[in-house]
């Protein structure tokens, strides 16, 4: 099952959640929307070792009802992390070269302060009194736990989902630390369905009455069954509608009797097994808060727009979307990518092909892996095997002299769209002869992941379709080489 | 808003909802999973005259939480009936022509026996000991009524979503009754996704503490937070994501403020209140007992295999998608369509543009009454003015000459498919002249429409995106008259 060990790749091995406090202002952390938290404590996890130089940290963002146990096992034989496919040595974030870190959110409850930690003004859980948090203050809360550990700057922040929406908080708020921003599976805001299903969902929580208006902290029990009914719900648009025919199609759980009505599909027994999986580990007032900054969270709405949001930022971009995800439709992330291309930036977009929907990130990791490992910057190994030398390493480059014959044509310091970019090669060309700088455009997965190896932004997009994507003055000159005559509809790339 | 009445359609006028006991046999109605109901009520409405042949009755099945009150007005200035844009002089269902009548379904709560009702047994609600009832119960109450009312044959039965299960399953289960079939955004069963949201919806009543095991029926109370809940998930799937955005986008109930999570978002005021209007009008059990046919409808299953399912229908069909329907999803219209070809049945298909999802067979009228009408059967006008006179009454046919030429290369009686069918013109002079049957196929719905009103069989498909979806053997000979000069990928169609 794990794919990334047939590549020699390897477990993070023990690893342990360990907490501190933050230091705070003498008032306390003030929270966006008005309130204030007296005491923070951070409950994180790190793996691989800082370098020298200090550049080499990846902060993890986790979605909604995920924890800091990104990788390893917490003792031999137990559960692993939740993206122990993706990190560990020789992984997607490879932890011989990075030093990673993930953290529990701010309104969490694995081990962060959240509904269910003590108030320590009434020494009583804050339950319902927990204030409303943003995605800002989760934000915030990262950055005071990595000042704390004496961490100035990331190498890259990645997060899907939620954790997309961080990752954005994160090069929006702070250009200064972020080298490079992934963002997976997300959005600047959900959409108006998404929102209808949040509200749905925590209505469940908030009329069940062992909800007890927030305050049942303590007494043993709580709105189990609200809590499961929401992640019911919430799990129906975590899945598409193919993967969820051909794992359950019209199976039911018992054999055909005569009152059909009687026995559970099977997709019913998959969503109560996961609602009551979620209530085990999950406290009901953390997902109302959560889910409430989720909701409120709006790029634009912050800053006049999402091209202003996007002004600022200085962080290397890539946005990757998933095939068949409806909760973020890749739609918001080419949203996410356009801005920042109208702002100028640095960013690359691909579409993976991912049939299981919004989960894929966590399910789904090989070719994520691969986008990722493209994209994360040169850092020197701190210990144990190099690197493969790959694509990126071997600038093999205009072997064939079209190359350096386009070179001529192009004004140094031009911004060049290389349209069917292959593996970078002009692009990479045209960067060291005209200093030129600009970005690919390839429809093959392979190809994007070996020009982001390179160094260079690419936008995975079918010339087929069009270009008419992509904004006006993203470039000074498009480059064509040896890629029309593969086009079925030159029309669509020259108009 | 009433688009129709645009165009000299009028209303249905002053209704009223008729209600009589079924004549059953002694031991009373036996049903499909075993249960037995000694009496059955049915509440009925009827619009337009019974002509005297017999000839011109449209049944029309109503979806989940309809009635019987399709058109016209209990009393004036009262709420119309719920397809009043459709049915009425004039309208897509002609009362001028055709005597439509519909009644509420067995396990409703407006009139017809269910849930609510009394068991006479008993003398108390039947409540949670109503039993289990079935697609093909509902559609069997509706046949001992048309009984009757002394009513042996449909010139149609027309059904939306559960409306259109009903009617697929009027034309297997009786054949000899049903001239036309008319299912829209409608499937042979639900898919996966749709399974999962009624089981989470049904959750919802059943453990809403006023719910008292389903016999809350006469303690003057009943789960209406549970309805109100199920309603809401419910209409989530009823509109597309698009016209969410469109309506809602992410506007607030309340001016921005402090704590923007306290402000609910538009989207979720307007879901309260589809829940709250709900819960006034509709009984829970019913939704309980009503939601369980609809996922336990499976004509695949039954028959042992869809084309089984039809392979006894005599009836023509017009089945009709809609374009943003992601609860029931146009390729499960298709399927069925393509079913009923493999069959060797008449069926036309077209996917209607239609904004506003799955609820656009309510709210987006005017290209569905253009349709359902050219579809439906030639009758003699009972009264009043008669029907102008269209294409279907012009047989300009090969006024070119063209089309005589075409048909001496047609082999008599052969089935013939024309490709991009135009008005049906070619088709008509075919039928004529060399006693072909066949069907169109073309991308406009005006097309469309103008061949089914010239009583051809037509599929609404882009001759660019390939015929691969029709099925080997469905004709004899193929004709491309005026056509592959049009087409953008004559490839596509040719190979």
């Amino acid at each position: 099952m794990d794919v990334s060990e047939e590549k020699g790749a390897s477990s993070a091995g023990v690893v342990e959640t360990r907490r501190l406090k933050l230091d705070l202002p003498p008032g306390g952390l003030a929270l966006k929307n008005g309130g204030v938290l007296p005491e923070v404590e951070v409950a994180y996890e790190t793996y691989g070792e800082l370098s020298a130089a200090g550049d080499n940290t990846v902060l993890i963002c986790h979605a909604l009802t995920g924890d800091a146990h990104v990788a390893g096992y917490h003792s031999p034989g137990e559960k692993p992390g939740w993206w122990e496919e993706m990190v560990g040595p020789g992984k997607g974030i490879d932890t011989d070269y990075y030093h990673v870190i993930c953290s529990n959110i701010l309104g969490g409850c694995a081990g962060t302060t959240g509904p269910s930690s003590i108030n320590p003004v009434t020494g009583r859980p804050y339950g319902a009194s927990f204030p409303a948090i943003a995605i800002a203050d989760m934000v915030e809360v990262q950055r005071l736990l990595l000042a704390k550990l004496g961490i100035g700057r990331l190498a890259a922040v990645v997060g899907g989902s939620l954790g997309g929406m961080q990752a954005l908080e994160w090069a929006i708020a702070h250009p200064e630390i972020v080298d490079r921003c992934i963002c997976i599976a997300s959005g600047v805001s959900l959409s108006t369905q998404a929102l209808a299903f949040d509200a749905v969902a925590r209505e469940a929580i908030t009329n069940d009455p062992a909800w007890l208006d927030g305050d049942y902290h303590g007494t043993g029990k709580g709105p189990a069954w609200g809590l499961a009914h929401a992640r019911k719900i919430g799990h129906i648009t975590y899945l598409s509608p193919e993967i969820m025919k051909r794992k359950f199609g019209r199976e039911r759980t018992a054999p055909d009797g005569l009152v059909p009505g009687n026995q559970k599909f099977q997709v019913e027994s998959y969503l109560d097994h996961q609602g009551r999986k979620l209530v085990e580990r999950f406290d009901a007032n953390s997902y109302l808060r959560i889910t409430e900054a989720i909701d409120n969270y709006d790029v634009a709405a912050e800053h006049g727009g999402i091209d202003r949001g996007f002004s600022g930022v200085r962080s290397k971009f890539l946005v990757v979307a998933l095939s068949s995800d409806w909760l973020f439709p890749p739609e918001q992330s080419e949203e996410i990518a356009l801005a920042l291309v109208r702002n100028g930036k640095q960013v690359s977009y691909c579409v993976l092909s991912a049939p299981h929907g919004h989960d894929a990130f966590l399910v789904e990791i090989e070719h994520l892996a691969d986008t990722i490992r493209a994209f994360l910057p040169w850092v020197t190994p701190v210990r144990g095997r190099r690197r493969d030398a790959g694509a990126a390493a071997c600038d093999s480059g205009d072997a064939d002299g079209v190359n350096a014959l386009i070179s001529r044509y192009v004004p140094s310091g031009a911004k060049v769209l290389d349209l069917g970019c292959g593996s970078g090669d002009l692009l990479s060309a045209l960067a060291r002869d005209r200093q030129s700088s600009g970005f690919g455009v390839d429809r093959d997965l392979d190809s994007v992941i070996r020009t982001m190896d390179r160094g260079h932004s690419v936008f995975q997009a079918d010339l087929d379709r069009g270009l008419s994507m992509l904004p006006a003055g993203s470039y000074d000159c498009a480059v064509l080489s040896g890629t029309l005559q593969q086009v079925r509809r030159p029309r669509m790339v020259i108009l």
